[in-house]
């Protein structure tokens, strides 16, 4: 970490700050320059309060030089995480594709959706047993049912399911569901993140509203510090100013991502988008951006969907996307 | 609701779309204008997937003319609410000031601020038990103790307690806790939102990181619609690409929060600049701006605080502070 | 335009509210419903201030139904805009390759990067001759003798040349200049664009900093008003609270304008990221979105280049991009 | 400006940058630590492009340390800048109140306006006669006319007059005008704000619509360098996310400008929020965080005003308003 004091700072107060950083357990390495003196502070910083010392009055401007994320970072694990689901390899050069309904609704549909995206070309099934909804009178979700009936259509298929946790109290649910899913709105329920660190099963961790790219590493630590190494990052749109789109697709962080850190890296233009005929373009952008993989809705029938309809594509629209993700694949190679 | 149409649209896919309307219930009143023909929908459309209708290839646009909040919603409850917190009132017309450290540390120390902060005008203690940190490496929080050493210096001072829950599993020891602080990043935490609702106590309700107006006020009407009224919300900054500050905030949401709903607003002007020279011009502009409170962190030794003690003022400032914030009540009057 | 009233309106206020629009030139149509009453306004609305009429205290709502911009409207030209520059061609399928360096340095450099590129694949060559700089004391571009020298390149290149209009007051140094791009911070410089309006030669636009899709149409809207139909659209990223990025590149701009307008509409990935190895992976993904070209900061020797070096490719870089594109572009057909 | 270079960079390639860093005139203090080496850069780094060195591969960060605007600096002034309009004081404790409509109409309107305002408080009379509109189907404001009309209010009232000019071609009609305003869409119009600086007048800098503050006072640089001392910094809100209201008022910018520059910082209330009744509670919120004056539209006639009269108080209602202004004023000192 370095410290550039103001210029013309008093030596007494100068020697205070230097002390005290001292009795916090850092070498100090002071470097007095023509204008100003600059402190290198050597050591264990990552519990040092940057904003407490750049509030100091003396003090101009404080950065870090390394850091605060550990596990997740590419410097100290070079390779690929490559996340093995039920066989479905995901991360290392293996693309993986989700695909299913927004919410689960009955037998009928999510068994039906799921046979329609297999033949498609998806090699794991999502759909919403518990869901996030902004208003308390909107349709919450089928819950434990919803659970059961994706293990139903993950019989049939032999695909594995993915499906999101809302709170550590669910966890018991979730024991025979392959990938659990950490929505937009929890990727800083800092309580939820380590008991799924502990869990131990696969977790795809989607980006916040707002979230920055550091945040989200910062998240996916929690999960890894409590000892699970399997987490999945998903970039879904933030938000910002936008007009004639729910959220912003934020694409460029797909690579950015994958340079930071080891962990693979996938893309949901459904949500990112709110609207089906975008999905393709979005999808196809993803891949073509180096994406490892891509969550997308599939509705049989999207009229009369439950939830977020507007944004679900119909079998067969997913088994044309998927000829041509296919296609950009083998172009970027 | 109303649902404009594409101009054009054939007879046919119309009278396909008002059929399947008035299969959900509703009734639907058709406008037929010169350019484009406009369809109202009466009855109760809270549940109607707006985004759905819109993405229909023959709709140009939908808007809904009501809102769907109900419980918070000034328009059904136009007198101010007024919360009584131990004899302390908040709202219409109540003034609250909340003050203490960011985190509980010791009892010398929450004891010492306890006194200091309500010998300069503090109704409320305030003090961090559970801390949501971005990173699992940062102090996390006293926990428990930290609660049982809020509760010693309640009792030394009288003054009613605050503090931030961040788990539905945490709750039992709430039990004897004043005011339950939902923090940013659980705005949307919706589990947590309806246990606060059935659990009763007074819950403050901070706006999330980029949230809406409209999605807090939804996050409040999920507390309220589980038989919780006693919610103050509070505005603390949003996430903008501001340079020189850690947020923005967003002090025009007091009177428009103010206006939709009965509920009272209350301030956090220390998160929102990071600052803590920042604190006392934005408390001031709080006040002046029409809000019911202010919640500010105080310190004793702000330079040794275990967090956020950078933006922490010393209790001789917030007493300089506290009569200024009386002058500009007095003021706009 | 609807106008939708609040619940229990008194019969006079609104009957003065329809008189007064009346009054205005046009005809409406009262819709009274069970809650509330919504008027429908026919006729030219396009000067009326929605602003003002939503601020009426008899008024809930007022949405406009149908779009302010005409001119670009795909609506009203079904059909993709092809522009001829010079023998290039730009939308409607054709696929502009945009590079060059950011600055016109020398003649040595424009030449020798003109040809690379050309031999790399561009078809146009950019250059920066007025450079909009956020610091009075930044390199600010050669100004006419850029001109000159970008000359210099078409002649020895026979690559059509773009480059950066800044004010009006410049123009009679662009006669001989190809295509004038206007850059993010003057999108809304509505003098500049009305100039160029008349001036008639193409216009590539870049979207604004933080403006969102409607303004960027409206822009363009200003240039065809003022009778020149050539207009290229360009996203360049929009700024958010992205951390290690510049800024956020808005690749679902690209369908969304290529749905809303006819005009063609090329990325700019070099400026969204800042960053040149960023700039291969969103470059392919904006050609996977469907965009009608790129614009790339090409330079032989970046570590020297007098602004944006670091997001500047080498020419080789570039060779290899290129042929990635042609893949690309390939599959997705 | 300080470089942090990777951990294990090769000898060879840390030699070759410092030696390039040499060459461009700079000393470098060379600080190797245990896990990194860092780079002191002492000399006038002004014009080193920190992006640039930030892209090579063996730099981990650079820091600027100093900032970059030197007139506007407070660092370099200490004391405030008070400018002098005909008489009329703004900054150094005396506190300006611009008020008047959003477009001049016609001469009885900008007179009685003039004479209302001035009759309530204000000090110097605004008035549009240019004005930017997202849309050039909508009114443009009367141009020259509108600054004649402007000079007749001036001559009737005595109240210095304050508009804003769009173009360099425009300014010979302002040289009869006491203050230049430069509106949001061109703080970033550098040619425009050059030649401001030479023509010498007072002028009053918008924030853009997604301006950081260090643009802000970049921009305010561009006038002081090119000769001009009287400038006047104004926050007018800025673009997020916000549903209610139009743009996000950052108040917390009043005091951080008046930190970092020595100029004087006003607020604009009516167009941050649009809304005329918002109006109000912002004004006395911008006094309370220490502006150092108001521009507020007041039209006597808002419900026909050409323009934003969504936003504009009556005349009456800034009477009220300005009792309160003074009242906050004095409760503050």
């Amino acid at each position: 970490m370095i410290v550039a004091l103001k210029p013309g700072v008093e030596k007494e107060k100068q020697e205070g700050l230097v002390s005290w950083l001292k009795s916090l357990g850092l070498d100090i390495h002071v470097s007095a320059g023509q204008y100003q003196t600059i402190l290198g502070l050597i050591g264990d910083t990552s519990k040092i309060d940057t904003e407490l010392i750049e509030s100091l009055d003396i003090v101009d401007s404080v950065k870090r030089v390394s850091e605060t994320f550990k596990c997740v970072n590419r410097k100290f694990h070079p390779d690929d995480t490559v996340i093995d689901v039920n066989g479905v390899k995901i991360g290392g050069g293996n693309f993986c594709m989700i695909a299913g309904p927004c919410s689960v609704e009955n037998p009928d549909q999510i068994v039906e959706v799921a046979r329609a995206v297999k033949s498609a070309g998806a090699n794991l099934l999502r759909g919403g047993a518990f869901k996030p909804r902004t208003s308390p009178y909107d349709f919450q979700g089928l819950g434990k049912e919803g659970i059961e009936l994706l293990k139903i259509a993950r019989k049939e298929t032999g695909l594995p399911i993915v499906t999101e946790i809302m709170s550590v109290s669910d966890l018991p649910l979730f024991e025979d569901v392959d990938v659990l899913q950490v929505g937009a709105r929890n990727m800083q329920n800092f309580d939820l993140l380590r008991e799924l660190g502990s869990f131990g099963k696969p977790v795809l961790l989607k980006r916040g509203l707002a979230n920055t790219l550091k945040e989200l590493l910062m998240s996916a630590e929690y999960i890894m510090a409590s000892g699970n190494d399997n987490v999945i990052l998903c970039e879904r749109g933030i938000r910002t100013y936008s007009d004639y789109l729910r959220n912003t697709l934020d694409l460029a962080a797909v690579p950015m991502l994958k340079e930071l850190s080891h962990l693979p890296v996938i893309v949901d233009p459904s949500h990112a988008t709110g609207i089906a005929r975008m999905v393709p373009p979005m999808a196809l952008a993803a891949v073509a951006a180096g994406a490892d993989g891509l969550i997308i809705e599939v509705h049989n029938d999207p009229i009369h969907a439950l939830c977020d309809g507007a944004q679900s594509l119909k079998p067969d629209e997913y088994a044309v996307l998927s000829k041509k993700i296919e296609a950009v694949r083998e172009a970027i190679k």
